[in-house]
């Protein structure tokens, strides 16, 4: 194994307020099931040779179809009472990129992102234009109800309640979420592969409640997500809106490319840049020789890595815990 | 007048090829006189101690009503036979933000991107949602055909028949249109004001025949727009696609802050970057002390500049030019 050649996969389930006294032990397992088998997923492609790219979308893919994290099933509600899913992706080599915003009927919102990369002109589509690209492109269309969670649905009812929008993952809000032994979020990867490729994607349902057509910073290139070989590979999770006044992705991209700063050091210029103007989450980052930092000015971040000897390692609360080994999973 | 205190207003109405030959001295009138009336609009405001915001929007909004360029009245048509705008606008002080995209109802879209700025918790809203605020705001709400022009029109006919999607300054492409001495674009305005503070927006009607919702850097923060009293604010225009993936607008900052580079380098590594992936177009700039910069890599850009001595300098050529003065409008 060579630096180069060296694979690594990184991914998060989103940031906040992540307190051990408050997650079960069975969700806390449920959760780091969901994040080994999307780790697997991914590394499954790399090993075999495949694509940065691919190995993001595989990663998500996994993440979007469980129903415990805030992107695809399991997405939060509108004020209108729907799930208005975004998601972008981005590859390192030639720095192309893709996005849809506000997209009600695409079961994996990455895999639509993909195609508008890899199949339109353009790099953002968003509602029912990028609806109508993605069927075309024969991806998977289901009727929105598909995307309904009764926990989810409830969380709405709250919110609409207390007339406030409610940021995913923040438990310690002054609504009580219906159970507050489950924090989740955005979700999104990062990966490098056997030809020294990076790529990035993020996709998540946004915020309980949100009104006006709301984009927040998983589908903008450069906020939520950005990948450049000559820089690193970055997915972000937090307050979306600060998130976008910081560029946050290509912000931590830029030191590492221009200051030759440490990718950790970057990812954490960014949060306290993002804390200076009043926000917070996680980042994300990954360089072309395998380097990878997981950073987060919240309680938590759902979060893990795998490398060439395929085992899954899963965190969840404070930088300082010891990740967990998923055996079971990573030699299937 | 002190470097710190002096104010400074900087414009453009899209780049492309435009080209002395195939300008008339009527039309190349025309665009000045726009341009002039923009830049002595803005002016007003900073000159009477307004902010650099409040001298963005004005400068914007002259841009917007005039049916010569592709922003508001006078936007291109997408394939839907309709209008839609997009628009963004930054604060450098705290770096406040905010964008609409895809609206096809709201006369001065850059209004209601300030709108969402400081009167949502929001920074980019879409569709008809950004039209229901920008209502519930009180900004003036047209009905879409005041968007409709017959040049435009004809413009979408021709894409349609020659089935490709056309940049609105392209002229040569090899879909000739209507008349060759028309080049327009998206407008943007960068401004400092006397108080030290910097604001950038931008606003544009996108392509014609552009279909899928498709979404350009213009409402991106960090691509067409940014702004940052600790840098500078920057307005761009050109392949919308190519810069969403540069990050344009943040790329230029982050050299300025991070490298202490000059403002025209760190554009013109910036439009390098962007040549290097296929892209091509203009970027304005101005610093916190006053320094601006015009940087275009196509033939030609719409611009303009205003400084303490009210005197209005418009340009539309190469670099080389010698810019207009405009005395009678600049002294009304």
């Amino acid at each position: 194994m060579t630096d180069h050649s060296s694979i690594r996969l990184v991914i998060h389930g989103g940031a906040g307020t992540i307190e051990r006294s408050k997650l079960t032990a069975e969700r806390e397992q449920a959760y780091r099931q969901v994040l080994a088998q999307s780790l697997i997923a991914g590394y499954t492609v790399l090993a075999a040779g495949g694509s940065s790219i691919d190995a993001v979308i595989a990663a998500i893919v996994v993440m979007e179809d469980s129903p415990l994290f805030n992107a695809g099933k399991g997405s939060v509600f509108s004020n209108a009472g729907r799930n208005e899913l975004d998601a972008s992706i981005m590859d390192g080599s030639m720095r192309m990129a893709g996005a849809v915003a506000a997209v009600t009927t695409i079961r994996n919102p990455i895999r639509a992102a993909h195609a508008v990369m890899t199949k339109s002109e353009h790099v953002m589509l968003m509602g029912q234009g990028a609806e109508t690209f993605a069927a075309e492109q024969g991806l998977e269309i289901v009727d929105p109800s598909y995307f309904y969670t009764q926990y989810r649905w409830d969380q709405l009812q709250k919110a609409i309640a207390n007339e406030r929008v409610l940021r995913d993952h923040d438990a310690d809000s002054d609504i009580p979420l219906p159970s507050n032994d489950e924090k989740r979020g955005t979700v999104g990867a990062v990966a490098l592969d056997h030809y020294g490729n990076l790529a990035a994607g993020t996709s998540t349902g946004g915020l309980t409640n949100k009104r006006f057509g709301r984009v927040g910073d998983s589908p903008i290139i450069g906020a939520g997500t950005y990948a450049d070989n000559r820089s690193v590979a970055v997915s972000a999770t937090g307050t979306g809106e600060i998130f976008i006044r910081a560029a946050a992705a290509f912000n931590t991209a830029a030191q590492v490319r221009l200051q030759r700063i440490s990718i950790a050091e970057a990812a954490d210029n960014t949060l306290a840049e993002i804390a200076a103007i009043g926000g917070d989450g996680g980042l994300i980052v990954l360089d072309a020789t395998g380097n990878f930092a997981m950073r987060f000015s919240t309680k938590g971040m759902f979060r893990g890595t795998i490398g060439d000897d395929g085992i899954a390692w899963t965190s969840v609360f404070s930088e300082a815990e010891t990740p967990v080994k998923h055996f079971a999973v990573s030699f299937p």
